[in-house]
């Protein structure tokens, strides 16, 4: 497999995600999420960010990686739910490098 | 822009991650996170994931996508800090995908 | 020194917060974080969360005691700023306790 | 009921959670926490931050209450769990005040 159909994974969920924006709240996990609405989506970006954290701190490195895509995962659910996608948020980091590169993030403020 | 182009991104800030990871810590805000180890970095993950939330909970569209790159910025910044990339995250969710689907996802205890 | 002393810091605290909420924002860290508004606030709430996290994991006990009054400290600062404070958060807990104790939290669908 | 009387709340939470500690992990909320161990317990601290942040977000008074409760309830059973109180955490937000204050936390790097 090369990097470039690995990447393509974003896309693939994303399309699944919209495709089940609609669905029946009990006819998966996903459609459950919808279903409860935008802040129960939210609580599980900061669960899974914090059990990411956990997991690296543990030293623990396939962890890091199941808990990472589940971080990802839970991001993406959240940006189809406000009608944005994995795209939107490439295009910024590309953004980011096509202009300055990673200078322009060590410029913020923050 | 094609989606496969836009999806490189993330390869193409893992190499520049990698290669900033052996730099003088003064020499960009990368370097500077890697100099100062992974705790900084693991609490660079918690701080975004809670502004992603902050903007999502907001209702701003734009903030959504800026934190949002933010904290996958931040994760990538982890995964090369531990010798993981992306590849191994994307493989993760390619196999729930490739197995059974996010119906995996929803058999989970949690 | 009692635990009704020791107690009591939560409400000294609270007194000095509420009384630096009209200061102008240069003049303590405090007043800083009311000029910048909410949203910086939680932003503290979540990093200060995260960092105590970081400390238990790392099993640096007098690093947990810091970093949770950090958060307990920002936790007041957010009430403050909502014109609420730790007398409404202790009363609901002993509210939990006062009714069916910790098994009512343990009823609860989270 | 007086300042005081409230403030001995996070004194009683403490001694229920220390005795619940070598309990069945059937018996009760708290003793199925300690019986997952440490890592469920952090993950519901950083859970109950995040739900905090979004009921302060969006403005529901009483939610921020409750949420609140809940964050600090979690971190009294994580200090427990390490064989740390709230006395400790009290100590150090009086040591801040009694030496110089919150001027001392201004004065910190972060």
């Amino acid at each position: 497999m090369t990097d470039h159909d690995r990447d393509a994974v974003l896309h693939a969920v994303h399309q699944v995600l919209q495709a089940r924006k609609g669905a029946d709240p009990s006819s998966s996990y996903v459609a459950g999420l919808y279903g409860k609405g935008l802040d129960t989506i939210l609580k599980k970006v900061g669960e899974e960010a914090t059990e990411t954290v956990i997991a690296a701190k543990g030293g623990d490195r396939d962890q890091v990686v199941y808990e990472t895509a589940d971080l990802w995962f839970h991001t993406l659910v959240m940006l189809a739910a406000l009608d944005l996608g994995p795209a939107d948020v490439l295009a910024e980091l590309e953004r980011r490098f096509g202009l300055s590169g990673l200078d322009e993030k060590a410029s913020r403020s923050s």
